[in-house]
């Protein structure tokens, strides 16, 4: 008999809230939405990248002056120490997920594999 | 201090395989899968699904013909009584695992909820 799914699902997303990878993602998020500058900074930087997204899958043009933008945003976050490591820890805690996501839907990808 | 995130994970991934769920999605594949006539009748529709997704995506024009084609598929595997329990026991899957995923990404939602 296995424990309910639910009760499962609950210690995973305890694990996950106390893992070290999250954790350490909290606190860069929470020092630079705690500073002005740099929460502005970040703020800006993913308005432009979203921008850019739907641009790209809508089909629209971007223009070369949109790239330069988008361009010098990039090296702008990219000199910030805390927002250059929230981002890092952004893409670590995505790592964790994917592993995890891939771990927890194997019995749906062997089943579906075997068609 | 908490379990190991992956070790709960595996956790899940085990209570996923045996809960009521998924082994009642399993039975009906296998049975689907097993009957030749059904089996080929279901990859039909689903192919025919996908083509119809794939095209509406791209923009692409779909034609009368190919939506009376796509309903006739739709109702053939309605009328057919293991795809279409097999359908059902997709559809709880997905909700079951869209719930577990909720629940995991708490952490995630709390903290960029905050934004
Ligand atoms: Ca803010
Ligand atoms: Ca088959």
């Amino acid at each position: 008999m296995s424990e309910n799914l639910y009760d499962v699902a609950y210690k995973l997303e305890k694990a996950l809230r106390e893992s070290d990878d999250f954790k350490s993602l909290k606190r860069l998020y929470d020092e630079v939405n705690a500073d002005e500058q740099a929460s502005k900074m970040f703020e800006n930087f993913r308005n432009i990248q979203l921008n850019l997204q739907q641009k790209q899958m809508s089909g629209e043009e971007i223009t070369e002056e949109e790239i330069n933008h988008a361009q010098k945003s990039v090296q702008l976050v990219q000199q910030h120490e805390k927002i250059s490591q929230l981002m890092a820890a952004e893409q670590r805690l995505s790592m964790v997920v994917a592993e995890l996501n891939k771990i927890i839907m194997k019995p749906l990808e062997e089943m579906y594999g075997s068609l």
